[in-house]
This record gives structure tokens, sequence and C-alpha cells, in this order.
């Protein structure tokens, strides 16, 4: 039987998704990732990831696959061509929307899974208040955690590979290898930034900033050396960890 | 070279979508459909409708395929599990925010293709905001024409095969001919209804309903003679015509 | 005793208007019309048309008349002097906010008579809101069905008297004679429109449009022959036609 | 030539007013005024009055008569039956819509006619908003000055006759003789009240309050003596000093 | 102990805020006050008048002091560096977020104590919208009335020392004797006005303002003469009368 | 000379404030912190930190110091008497609006420093607003950096330290040491939540909380050792950081 949530009837899924249950809503981007990614690229990789999560773990933990948010947030990169971009407002308006729909069924856990930085702290706000408003257990995972939230980046990019750098472009040769434009890239990392102690990506300040704030190509991060292979492994890593994360979420009871 | 949007880096859209090219936005749902047919039937047929224009006629009136929007306004179904809706508010806002961003391109010419009926006056009322909002030239075809927009639906079905009745689970059976369960259907017409001059589906009043207001099962119709024969041939019509229609969008200026 | 609405007192209504009652909110517009007719038309015309209809059968069905709501969504014609428009956002809000005070009398059924096409698909929208939100049965009829909503128009107009044309001139001339302007009136039809066979008025594709799209004088269609007669006539069978529905709305029961 | 704004056509608007013309428009509501007075009070005043004023003056100022608005913010009266309210926001939002549609003619000076006490500050608030944002001139005056923002009232009502009170009564008695109950009415004063210094109704502190806060009939005065008489010279009275304000406004600068 | 609702704990305030107490929100601005006043009159003056109200009665009368707001309405002074402004959407929202919040608690009365007279209108509309909303007994104080509320202004001002003229500076003379410039001040009344009858500060007629609409400096009235000494009478005679009030507050039951 | 922004007049603000000052908006709360401590502590300590940051090195920076948000986002603490929440939405409107109105000035530089874990994504989503909608620079610090953003809690509350626990109770016994209850604390550790690897705060996964969801004294870490001198210790040191950190906003351009 199928896991997409969308494949079943709506009878199915009154019968199926139970109090157990977890629910998880894939949300993408499309907005431009410099010369040498496509628009796709964030909500191709949180849809890939969490169709691979549900194989791994699917069954076990009765997840469902809700459809992928393709568009969402993406205003820092509103001053390109190919972006499109809900305000915030709007993007918090249609996740209490959905919550309010799945009140209709007897899930209580949510998991969010984001592919696109640009929405993580603004989902975050959205997890208390689908929280406070619905009642709903909710969670937010990434494929790759964002720099400025604590993830990796690479050493050659300074920590800032965050937006079409070597670990986003790898990952995605590794699922599209036809559609990255490798030869297009070259570094565009915003060296003098490292520089600073407090105000930088995952520094203990944070800043505002548009793409185009750091160089007119609107990248940021070396995603000269990005390989598919190294694509594949950090893919791999990422479903596993989640995976067990999801395991987490399924007995979450914040301690108590 | 795709002719999906999302497929092409931001400088690629800068270059590619010029004044004379078309945009094309697939609008489906994710909403109850009885017991014979998954949440996703709308916007399935929406996206594979898309595609199909496209493929015919892509390259040469310039179309472009903006990913499809999934989930929608249904609050006629909120009353049932599965049924993901938004608000009117959120759906224009979203609308809204879209053509904002494409704004940044030289696109001036926006096609909703929707595939739900429940949206249709709303995208109606849409078309003319973004007109007045933003000059893009506006336009709504569907796959199918609801009935009640002067659409057609079979003499059995008293022309009330409006949700989930023969025409659209026919269509659907020829796209995932696996996902029908035909033998849970049987024939759910409110033949009182037809009875009436006026108020009715298609008559001159129109009158708001909820899809439970009709039967607890919530579908309008009868599916109980769908084949994949019957969708192929009304899938292969539709295209045709609305490939017709895009001809006529490519060229339209108000009669000027 | 009065079937205004408003001519009652509060306890009045709470004893008069019961769940078998019919409220009946007429909606028009102020908004060019061209150079023959004034700002009222759709308003004049809807108010006529309610307060006949309530004449012919509203002790017979209960009908209440509330007051007239004279201006709407008319950002189709903002762009001319004399136009007074609501944003699509403040008209829903106002019929949620009429709907919500309804709800502290017993009245179960409204209907939205519209004297102006700009607001159709709108109201169409509402309808379902109204329903949602507040439990009522909502209906919407038009004194003239537009033309994009399977509505007559002259053959001469080529199907698009819609603002300012024949018919509405005539009945215009016979409901007021002294405020027509026959004599500034021509022949305005957007004719090369009329060869489309999707993209038109009561075509399969709907488009977006403001009022001096298709001409900077902002009406559409041919009021040279208007008379009087004629649109008392069309007034008549409007009235006849309209209370004859008004006798389906009174039972009306989704076809259960 | 009326000077009923809605009589004009688009053209006709376009030529006549002008940068000294002055926009009325009259607010009113529907909301239960007692068992002695119908809903339509507030509005019929307000209409009358501002007719009147035109009669007057209108030809010497230039005044330009808008459609009255019917519906307005009523809430102190939403729980009985026959009152339709606005929200705050949705009145402000019409009023908003209205001054940006008045931009497309060159009127500077809108002046708000309010007959429903339950107004007064929201429209205050009105002003400021529509002179910000649209740079218009804008005034409020009252047909009758509520005793709250320092109008009169009776020594017998002990200065509370402010909702379908002995003076209100009468100026309808007037206007419409037809449609007073008079033998319904008894009198309704909070007496107790009367004794605050400060916290009362034209008091140095406001409160909030629902017209059923006072007692359950929700009219707050004393009609028992009202005559057409008192309401003719009332009413006459009203409309003398207000066209003398009309003058004011004609020329009024800042002081500047 | 503290009557500062800030200093308990949630605890503390769970048992100590009960339905006879009283809950006083001082509403302040920060906006331009001519050149001889720094831009926290408003608030400096709202929070001082609180505290003494509450040394004076506060354990008698249960009152508990709310933080100040100090950011409010101030669009008028809006073209002036160093004014902070909300919408009247943002205050109103503000206020309800407040009142809500307060909900958890058994108090029922909430007083506003407004030093800024740009708010008004504003607080008044709140005043309702509260109590219909949350059934709060809402009261709106002013530590001193604005002369377009009743309020009394100098004669030499003719009236108008509505913003920054003699009362307010003395006021803050005797509060922030360090803060005030009065040698850069001179007489700003826009003498004109004056002569209105109707349409002037206090008149039958409102107007719409900004600040700078009397003259480029932004402050109304004639503050040179003030003192320290007027003020300090001033202050301590508003805090007796307002403490009156509150007295009123306790036991106000709409003269039942 | 203060710098204290509402200690200039209009005209001061016109001159001092320029392209090269820095801004600085603290945010604080009013929200329950347990038996222990007051409503006030999230900004008490946001007031005091900036104020010794601008003691530090206001002078060298040309730092301004705004108004202390007293009241923002605290709907975790909802449940509890005490707290006061402004729902996201009004937050974020009244910071678009604050933003709005420094744009009357010349200051390019914003930077908020927020003394309430419960608003830390939502002001991260703020800070790409405002640089989108009105072009600012602008930058968010925290006097203590939340655990679940990067910052450092005790080994003994197992990093879970986050909302009147240790650090704060001490850094308040420091600035506030008659306002603290420290025998009405006892260790509230939700100790099995730090067995998770991924789902717990600063872990990779986010979670949706109120504050009594872990117990319902709403309180989460141990207080039971806090003293004065170790919150002196950690007021000082942040101070000394946060000055650094300024040092780097003052200059600060996207690292080009």
């Amino acid at each position: 039987m199928s896991r997409r949530y969308e494949d079943l009837t709506g009878p199915e899924i009154a019968n199926a998704v139970s109090a157990s249950s977890i629910l998880l809503l894939p949300v993408g981007a499309v907005e431009q990732h410099g010369p040498h990614l496509p628009l796709s690229v964030d909500h191709v990789i949180a849809h890939e990831t969490a169709t691979a999560i549900v194989e791994e773990c699917g069954d076990e933990l009765d997840i469902w696959q809700l459809p992928t948010i393709s568009i969402s947030k993406s205003n820092e990169h509103a001053w390109s061509a190919g972006t499109l971009s809900l305000s915030p407002d709007t993007l918090l308006a249609m996740l209490r929307d959905i919550s309010r729909s799945i009140s209709a069924t007897d899930a209580e856990r949510l998991v969010l899974l984001n592919g696109h930085g640009g929405n993580t702290s603004h989902l975050e706000t959205a997890l208390r208040e689908l929280r406070y408003e619905f009642g709903l257990k909710t969670f937010l995972m990434h494929p790759f955690l964002p720099p400025a939230y604590g993830g990796a980046s690479t050493e050659n990019e300074l920590g800032m590979g965050i937006h079409g750098g070597l670990d986003e472009t790898s990952v995605f040769m590794h699922l599209r290898p036809d559609q990255v434009r490798l030869d297009k890239a070259t570094r565009r990392v915003p060296e003098a930034l490292a520089e600073n102690t407090h105000v930088k990506f995952g520094g203990s300040v944070s800043f505002g900033w548009l793409s185009n704030d750091f160089n007119p190509d609107g990248y940021i991060g070396d995603p000269t050396g990005a390989t598919a292979e190294r694509g594949k492994q950090l893919f791999e890593h990422s479903v596993a960890v989640l995976s067990e994360a999801m395991r987490e979420v399924k007995t979450f009871d914040f301690g108590r």
C-alpha cells in the first residue's frame, strides 16, 4: 500500500491515520540557485529525502507522506528572475490551513521536512503556532541543517556553503545528474565575513540578508569540486540520521 | 531543453522567458473524492494535462510550465478526513505572491489550468486581481469545465457528474489505472435536484454547497460505468482543445 | 406590513423572521457605465428587481428585503472617475460580517441578488464561505445573468453586450427614463474577440480584464438601439423568472 | 442637474468634480432601536440630512452627495435580531477603498455625515487615516452629535438620551411618521449612572458598553414624549447648522 | 508588595488578581513634540500618572499597574524623524492580544490611561471591541483630556494647546526638568482656525490632520510661558481627579 | 547627551542619527517564569543589557537606544495567569511599523536585542523582512543565546536550563536581588528528553512546545543554586561580548 497520503481515498485516510501515525510534510522552494543549479533544488531534495525516509521506516513508524510544498518563502531571492516566493504571512496561513485540515483526522504528529534554509526560522515559529492553535505535536527537520542553525559546511567554504555550495550541489548531482551545470559555477565565498567573530553565519549574532547582498550572482559557497559520489554519501547519511530521528519523533512526549 | 520552469536556472529564466512567453500554472487539490478515487485526482489531472499541452505546443508557443499547486481551496470537503484545504484568503494571497514574483521576469501572460471545480470562481476573481495589481494578462482554463460553469456531464448523471462522477473517474483510470477502486463506487446522483429549473448545477441560480450536503459519501455523479478508454478519449480531446485555446492565448489582445 | 427588513424593529425581526423565511440582499455597484449611463445603473437595477420580486411573491414566500449594498467590487473600472470600488477582501469581509449578524435571527436562507457582473465570481465564492462558516443556505441570482456566466446578449453585439450594452441600457431607460443620454453612446464591440473560439466572453477560457482594455470609453456593447419598451419587457420577464426561482429557493434542500 | 454623485456618468464626474468640490458621504446603520423604532433610523436620518444640506447649499458650495452607507459598525447591538454590523476592520477597509477610488477624481475634501453614534470614534480615527494615506482633507459631522462627544440630551433623560431617546424618536417621527410605534416605548434611563462624576456619557472617563448592558430592551433614553413637531425643529436646526459648517469646510485650510 | 503587575510571579498573579481588581494600562507614544520637548513626553506622563494613581489608591482599590505601552499610533507625526508609529490595525491587534491574555486571570476591569491624544478615538473604539470580544469592563481616562474631546486649553492658546503647548510642557518640566529646552520654543497657534465656529478643535465638526498641516515645526500651542510649578499643580490635580474616577470605575455597573 | 532615542527631540534626531548610527531595540516579554521569578525577567534583562552596552560603547559606535518593547510573543506561556502575549502576526506588524518609522531618519542599521527565547525564530524571520521591505541592515543578538540556538546551559541542567533556570535566575538576582524567591524553586529538568539524540533542545530536530508541556509549573531548568555573583559574572561577560559584537555590526557589509 502506498504511503503517500494523496494516494489514499478519504475513507481510507479516516481508517489508516491514527493517533500514533506521523504525517510528514516536505517543504521546498522554487528559487534561483546561481548559474549551475535549477530553481527546483530545494523541493527536489526535500521530496527525495522524504521519499527515502518513508521507504526506510514508513511502515515501521506508520508515516504518511503529504504532498510536497514546492513554493515557499524565498524573498531573499526575489530580486532574481525565476524565484517564486510567498510572503511569511502567506506561508504561515498555508500551514495553519493545512493543520486545521489535519484536525479532521486522528493524527497528532506533524513533521515538517524543510529543504530550504530561508524557511527555517519561520517554520520554527510555525511549530509553536500549530501546537498552540491545533494541539498538534510538531517537528522540524532538515535534509541538511543550514550552517546558520548549527549545520556543517566545508572548511574550504569557511563554513559558508549555504546556498548552491559544495554539499548542496553534490547532493543534487546525485539526485538529478543531468541538471547540474558545474562549468558555470565558480567560488563565491564572502571571505571577509569569516573574519568576524560574532556576526557571521552560525555566529551568535544573526543578520538579515538577501542573496545578492554578497555578490550579484546570488549563490554563496564553492561548488566547483562537487561530485555525485559525495552527494550520494551525504544523501544516504542524511536519510539514515533522519530515519533515526523519526523514531524519536514517534515516541516523543516532552521528556515526561 | 526542458519546458519546466523549475528545471532552468535563474539566469536561464531571465533569458528564456520573454514578453511573448506564456506561463502555465496547474492548480490541483488534495481532497476526498469518494471511496473509489484517491485524494490526488484533481492535481494529477491538472498536472498531466499541463504536461501534455506543453508536449503538444510548448515549443511552438513558448510555454513554460510552472510547478503544480497541489493544495488549494477545498473547504466543501473539509468535513472529510484526507482533505487539505486553504481558505480563499490564503489561496488569493498565494496567487498574488506568485504573480509578484513573476514580475521579476518579462512574462506578460499567465494561464491558470485548474483541475478543481471548487476553485473556479475564486480563480476567476483572481484573474482580474492579478491583471489589476500586476498588469499581467491572465487566463483560466480547465481540463474539464465544471458543469456549473457550462461544462458537460452525462445524461445518465442528469448533468450532475460534478465530483467523482463518470468522466472524472474515467480520466483518472486512464492516467492512474491502479489507483481506482471502482467496486467501492455506486450511483450518487441527487435526482430531485434535476427537477429544478433554476436552482441546480448549471442553472441560472447558484447555491452554496458542501459535498456532504447531498449525501454522506460526498461524491456526486455515477462513476459505475467508468472506463480507462473513455478516459483516454476525454483526456486527449481536452489536450487538443486546450492546445488550440493556448494558440488564442498567445495572441490575445482584448479584441483590439 | 412592509417587507423591508429595515422597516421592522428588532423585536419584530425576532418574531417575523423564521427558519422558513428568505432573506434577499440586493448587491449593486457605483461605477462608470460609459457616457450614456449614470454610475448608479447596477444598484438601481438590483434594487428595483428585488423590490418587484418582493411585490410579486414576498408574502407568499416570506421574503425579507435587506438594504441594497450600493458599493461593491468594481476594480475593472477603477481607472475611471466616478467608480467607487471595494477590494475583494473588503467585499468578502462585509458579507461575512452581515452573515454573522444574520445568525442572531432564525433565518436559514440568504439570496444575493447581484446587479453587477464584476461581482459574480466573488459572490459565487462567498456562497460557499457563508455556508461553511455560518451554516446558511446561500443563493446567487442576477436580474440579468452576465454573458460570461451563460447569460444572453444580442447577435448584433456578437454576444458581448456586457457593460452598458443594449439590454442594460434598455432596462435602465425603463427604470429611470430621464437618466439615459443615448445620444452620447455609439457602438463599442471588440469585434476581433468574437473570432475566438475559446478565449472570449462565455468561452471555455476566461480572461482577466479591465474595462479600458477594450477601448478607452470603457463600455462594451452597442446601446444605440436601446428603448424603454425593450427594457420593460426584459425587466418584467426577469422578475417573473426570478420569482419562480425564489419558489425553488424556498424548498431547496440539495436534492435530498 | 442632480447633485447625487451616482446620477452622473463617469465622464461627467471627471468634469464636474474639481479640487474645490466637497464630497459628502452619509453613513448610517441597520440596528435595533428598541421596540418603537425601526432598524433604519440612523441611515434614514443621515440620508435625509445629507439631502437637505445639499438642497440648502449644494450648488453654492459644489457638494456632491455620495450614496449612503446603510450598514456600518453596530456591534454594541449585535446581540439583537435585526442588527447588521460590520467589524471595525471591515468598516475601515471600506472607507480606505472608497477614498482610494476618489483619488481617480480631483476631489480633495471628503465629509462623513454620520448618523450612528456607535461609529463616531472609528470615523474619527478614519479621518486621519484617509488624510495620511490619500492626502484628502477629511471631516466628520453628525446630524445630532452624540452626548458622549459633546452633544446635548434632555434634562429629563439626565443627558442620556443616546439611543432611541426623545430627540432621535422625534426626528424620526418627523421624517417617517408612519414608522414609529410610540406606544411600545417607555422610559429607559440608567439613573444610577447619572450620579457618577467621571464615568458616564460625556464624562471625562469613557467606558465600553453594549446596548443590553443597561437594560434588556437595548435603548437608552425616554422617548415617551416624542413629537413630530419637536423632530421638525431639531431637524431643520441641524440642517441649518451643518450647512453653515459646510461653508467652513469649503475654505478650511488648517488655520494657515 | 509591589503593585506593578510585572513584579509578581505567575502564581502570584493567579492569586492576587480577582474579579474585583482593576488592571491599569498606561499608553504613551514616542513622537516628535517640537524642538523643546523630547520624544518621550506622552509615555512619561502616562507612566508617571499611573504610578501616582497607584500610590494614591492602588491598595484601596486593588489596582494592578501593567507595563506602559511606549509606542502607539502616531502617524500624524510620521513625517518627522524620531516618531515611532504603529498603524491603527497594529495597535488594535496589540490591545486584543493583551486582553486575550488577561482572560487567563480573573480580572474583569481594564483601564487604559492614555497619554497621547492621537490615540484617543482609536482607544475609544477599542473599549467596545474589548468588551464585545472578551467581556471585559473597559475604561479610558487621560492624564489630560485632549481639547478635541472636551479638555481645557488656555485662553492665550485660543483653546488649541494640543501638542507641545503650555500645559503639556509645564507638566513635563515638573516631571523631567532637565529635558525641556524652552528657549527653542515659540508660539505656534493656528489663529485663523479659532475663527471657525464648527470646524476646529473641540468644535462640532472634526477634521483629519497631520501635525505639519498647521506649521512645519509640528507643535500646536504656546509653550513659552511654561513653568514646572504650573506643571506640578496640573499633575497633582490630574492624579487627584483620576483617583476619584478610579473609585467610580471600581463599582461601575452601567447604572444597573 | 543621553543616548536614549526618546530623550531627544525630533529635530535632534534628524541631526544626530546618521547613516553610520546604530539603532538598538531591546525586546523583552511579560510572562510567567515559575514561582521564583517575576513576569518582568526578560524585558528587565534586555533593557539592562542594552543600557550597559550603550554605556560601554554607545558614544564610540554612535548607538541610539530605542525604548524597550516589554510585551512580545509569549504564547508558549499563554496558559498561565500573568503572561501578556502578542500573536506572531501582531509582533511582526509592530516591527514593520517601527522600521517604517525609522525610514524617516538616515539610520541604516537596526539591532534587535532579544531577552526572550520565545521570540528568537520570529525575530530571525523579521530580520529578513525588514531588510527586504525597508532596506535596513538588521541584526539580532541575545543577552544570553537560547540553548536551542546554540547557547550554553549547565551540565547539571543537562543543557536544558531554558526558562527560569540557573543562569537566568542568577542574572536576575544580580539585577533585581529583591525580586527573586529562590525558596519557591526546585529542580524542573525533563530528564528523559536528554536521552534523545536528535529531538531535544539544541538537537538537529526542533519541536513545538508550550511551557506546561514539560511540567505544570512551566519552568525548565534547575535554579536552586543560583547566586547573584554568578549572575554578575554572566551579565558582565555578556555585555563585553555584545559590545564587541556591536563593533562588528558597525562595519558589517556582508563580507564585501
